[in-house]
């Protein structure tokens, strides 16, 4: 079959090549994939900012497709089912973290990026039916991710004001798009102005350039005081965030493209009450959850472009530029 | 009445002086207080680092005694009640913070050091009976705020491994004994060694040396990992703490005695799933649940020193240097 491989021989670092298919080990299932989405964490992977990444492996944590095959001990039932692949293995049973076997689809373990991917059944979820595949494969690592920040820490309620920081990353679109689902007042953050439009024409109720020296004292003035804030910026930021935080506010975020956090106002986080949460992914009921959110609320994930497996190179650019406004998703 | 006032012309900045006792308006009640206790805002009060303060104002959050008069609109069955008074004023409706009305007893409202203290009626809940006046008036300000880090905000559970830092302090104290209570396997630390040994005997399982470099190693190598953190200190200790707690954990905190937090680790929080709240006082919610709980539970608060009120001086340098253990008291 042929897959998307790091290969550190290439100018790429990616090989599209043709791989052995591997025997079905107890509880698996081989998915034929109709389409996978990129993650960051796939652009990082082909950069090499994680420890022990092999050449030879098949990115790719978010894919969709048929099942074809099932290995001894799983229902065959699951053949020809239309089905999503949760890309959290071994979160174990503790809702509030993962385990220490907590792993991600595409690296260590060979990931989607294929025309066939290998998988524990138990990662298979029906594919809600109001979704093609290359929205149903946007899914799974962006969506669940939100939804852990915006429900299970955010705990998100109807009439709240909620601001979306970095609106164009996957991750900050769906938690956009639930937000609004569950009845929120929606405020969204984006230093591009194409990336801004589209926050406004999606139903924000205003969007703010972060990039403007007062534009938390604009985004206070606007909203009144935001009551949930989901950010992956982190770094010199979040005094701006805390100044617009009502008191009892919260601030979940799920990365730190900005680096570490320098100089908190501590006063401003205790007597105003704050919380400042951090998430990464999620259990398997948040992803459970998730999906049937999805399905209740008939949410189409945004896509920002889709390539075929040849041109995946361009897609990883793409991701790297930072330039997509929706997920970047791969067809075979 | 004889009453403890600020007073800028003197060395210490304080006055035993006499003051002209006032009417009772619509709801408020008088009560004859028997003993008052210190909490650090008194000292900062003293030190002039809040605004607006005036010469002649009373200090005191806390206070213990018998309701002597009540005014229009106050059931006469509160006279000559024994009573403790609820310290924080105008939380509001919000349980998640208190509302931009909220006030403490003791500055700008005249507060508790006197003879005589003038409290809005329903301040007062009824003291319990296993706790002498000077203790019961040690509760209020730092039991509060223990509370509502602890339960409130904290989740305490019954098994769960909990470290109080900077042992020693009121609210530190008020939440040792409280996680004790409730089952969980306590841990402190202390840079002193007299405090120390202070925990152990009251029960916890180790305790620490926060000014040794690799406390953190060694708190951790201890308990095996600390599910939840009461801290005042923020500054640059943060990092230590995230270290030593487990996934999922929180860290609670409602001081900042080593002033803002510096370069937080972003990924350890967001990649562990910890949770930094920060915490004030309490509603009257977490006052009645406070003050049931100790009465259930017989919890007795840490007195360090009782003194009368012309030792009012000695009572405050010894708040300015730190050196007690256990709430200082004042009888008048």
């Amino acid at each position: 079959m042929k897959a998307i491989t790091l290969d550190s021989k290439s100018p790429s670092k990616l090989s599209l090549t043709q791989v052995q298919e591997r025997v079905l080990e107890f509880g698996e299932v081989k998915v034929s994939i109709r389409a996978a989405a990129l993650n960051h964490r796939d652009e990082w992977c082909r950069k090499g900012l994680y420890p022990n990444i092999q050449d030879g492996i098949i990115l790719g944590s978010d894919g969709a497709g048929v099942v074809e095959e099932v290995g001894d001990g799983v229902d065959l039932a699951w053949v020809g089912k239309e089905v999503i692949i949760n890309p959290a293995i071994n979160w174990g049973q503790d809702q509030k973290a993962q385990s220490k076997e907590f792993e991600i689809l595409g690296m260590p373990r060979n990931g989607t990026l294929a025309e066939k991917a290998i998988v524990p059944a138990d990662r298979l979820v029906l594919k809600p039916e109001h979704l093609s595949f290359e929205e149903a494969a946007a899914l799974p690592l962006a969506g669940l991710t939100a939804y852990r920040a915006l429900f299970y820490h955010g705990q998100v309620k109807h009439g709240e004001k909620v601001l979306i920081t970095g609106f164009g990353g996957g991750v900050a679109q769906f938690a956009f798009q639930y937000a609004l689902a569950a009845g929120a007042e929606v405020f969204a953050s984006s230093s591009s102005k194409e990336k801004r439009s589209v926050a406004t024409k999606l139903g924000a109720e205003d969007v703010f350039d972060y990039s403007e020296k007062d534009w938390a004292e604009k985004a206070l003035k606007s909203s009144g005081g935001i009551d949930l804030i989901i950010d992956s910026a982190a770094g010199n930021t979040f005094n701006d965030l805390l100044q617009v935080l009502n008191p009892g506010g919260r601030l979940i975020f799920y990365g730190a493209t900005r680096g570490n956090i320098s100089e908190l106002n501590a006063r401003k986080i205790f007597w105003n009450q704050l919380k400042i949460q951090g998430t990464t992914m999620g259990s398997d009921q948040d992803f459970e959850e998730m999906v049937q959110f999805v399905k209740e609320q008939e949410i189409k994930p945004l896509i920002d472009q889709v390539f075929p497996f040849t041109d995946c190179d361009k897609a990883f650019d793409r991701m790297k530029d930072g330039k997509q406004l929706g997920k970047i998703v791969l067809v075979p």
